[in-house]
């Protein structure tokens, strides 16, 4: 199929391969002209992907309207926060070009003003007449694995069943797996939310905590995005799959993860802007943490670890007093508190 | 309170050191005349917590009559293939002393022969009038962690609920925290099968496999426990919680974990007998594969992760084409195969 990827980030080149590895025909869209030089002349993108030689067949260029007219399929890899101006572009050239196409979209965040999801915001940028329909593609991938051919498995999902399994068959291959799950809301919220744990145990890393509490933290941490996501209508089986647990686990315990290494930065006494600007990447997690501690409050759901990751990055709480308090929180009995969240929203999205 | 722990591994000798800060009287028992001796006299235990300075008041004793003699709770903290002839003697020196004692066991894994969890071995070799009750504590708790006194969190279980409270009393403090649990099954299958996953995860390590593989496995592996755990009677909420997923965790990607590194051992070639004796300690993943194996036959339970190790460890299969065979298993909705497993759990357990 003719697929362009829009977005010469990491995952987005990666994937890129991936979709080469599988015969399509590809292009991949960036704005920096250096970058879509490299990948055309050199056959790297040395920034993003260090040291990775990417096929001749991945074709770079740096005219949107170039790689919407080529496509069937457009893959958006693009930071949460570019993808509401990206698609507005896209939307007027689908309309000029009067075609239509597939989105599949790999952002893991929420908006940060709105709160909505990243298909939600593609949604509303895009019509019935431009885009046939939206689907999502996440799950344990760090794309230094994926561009090594490293075995990966990951879920996609799509508002209508149809489109997820064209995906699936787009994507999938011997060392890339792809298995299509119903729970847009799901896939969505625990790729977006594990982003924030995986802040907090880069810091309790940097906190010189060991992994006793970093994974009683990951634990609970992702009980708490269940507790949300289940609250904004998904599945709570989602979060026990590969685009909940999962992603968190190789978020949160990997050093290719750029919000794990984020954490240690800031608690080695770095900015926000100065880890940022270090790494050369976006961090989702911090755009994420006040998105998800905003609808906790409005949603009105018990967000321990996000609140108090919101109070050390925002208002002025030490690292010691937020970590500790948040280890030495009284509790007594494991299972009321996991019972209690847990059946409730299992009879919640039962009875819907 | 007067507490024994009998085993001077290095669990056994973190826990004794938790006791000593919570101001009980503490002994701990070890047959090894050396480990005593060095434990009396250089206050250190370095075959087990490498230059760990251990408080002057942990009293080691090489006499288990002394010990059992002295106690009014009894920690079990040695190998699940020791528990059967140990507790036999413990309870004739209980019936001799005419005394009765609480026990908790921190042993995770199942008896061999008999798929035995610990606490009902330890239930088959004790009478009435010398157990009050048999608990059991687990979760996420490297002993060298521990012994640093670095945050950890664990979960307590026990036959009659008061017990649990009664041990969450005496472990609990400022950086060792208690949770109580109703679900002893659940508790005890999750601290004994994640050992299964932490020996395949250090085998894909080893493999040089990647994270992303990784934590595919371990989100999967945490399904096939479950399914087995609640086919045995277990709460499916348990494996959630920290004695389930968080044990998970800590063990398969954390090179604390002896199972982990039992795994790598074996995939650079190594046999079992060898990775045992180079770590000197006993590596409960081995063992536990064959029960688990055993015991999904007899509940007719899919436990594919643990099959493929089983082949590896006892049958004559290569390690790639064991692994290989598992990421590429052919599958297709994700959600497909949790779903059907996940809801049949939750029904068969409410149903109870």
């Amino acid at each position: 199929m003719k697929i362009t990827v829009v977005g010469t980030g990491s995952f987005g080149t990666s994937l890129a391969m991936v979709l080469v590895d599988n015969d399509h025909d590809v292009r991949i869209y960036g704005r920096n002209e250096d970058v879509v030089k490299e990948i055309n002349e050199k056959h790297t993108n040395n920034r993003y992907l260090k040291d990775v030689p990417l096929p001749d067949s991945i074709r770079a260029i740096s005219n949107l309207e170039e790689g919407v007219s080529h496509a069937e399929i457009l893959v958006l890899a693009v930071p949460v926060k570019a993808v509401r101006s990206v698609t507005k572009d896209i939307n007027a050239l689908l309309k000029r070009l009067h075609k239509k196409v597939l989105i599949v979209h790999v952002a893991k965040g929420l908006e940060l003003d709105t709160h909505l999801r990243v298909s939600e915001v593609i949604a509303e940028e895009t019509t019935e007449d431009t885009v046939q329909d939206i689907c999502v593609l996440s799950g344990p991938s760090h794309a230094e694995e994926v561009a090594k051919r490293s075995p990966t498995t990951v879920s996609t999902a799509s508002l209508k069943p149809e489109s997820a399994k064209i995906i699936q068959d787009v994507f999938m291959n011997k060392y890339f797996r792809v298995y299509h799950n119903d729970d847009m809301i799901g896939v969505e919220i625990g790729g977006a939310l594990k982003n924030i744990i995986a802040l907090a145990i880069g810091l309790l890393h940097g906190l010189d905590f060991g992994d006793n509490a970093k994974a009683a933290i990951i634990t609970r941490g992702l009980q708490e995005i269940a507790r949300l996501g289940t609250r904004m209508g998904a599945n709570p089986l989602t979060f026990l799959g590969l685009t909940g647990m999962g992603d968190l686990i190789v978020t949160a315990t990997s050093m290719h993860s750029r919000n794990y290494r984020c954490g240690i930065m800031l608690a080695e006494g770095r900015t926000i802007e100065e880890a940022q600007q270090e790494m050369g990447m976006v961090v989702e997690g911090v755009n994420t943490t006040r998105a998800a501690y905003e609808l906790a409050a409005q949603y009105d759901v018990e967000m321990p670890i996000t609140k108090v990751l919101y109070q050390y990055l925002f208002e002025d709480i030490s690292e010691e007093e937020a970590f500790y308090a948040l280890m030495m929180r009284e509790k007594t009995g494991e299972t009321d508190e996991l019972k209690d969240v847990l059946e409730k929203q299992y009879k919640d999205w039962t009875r819907e």
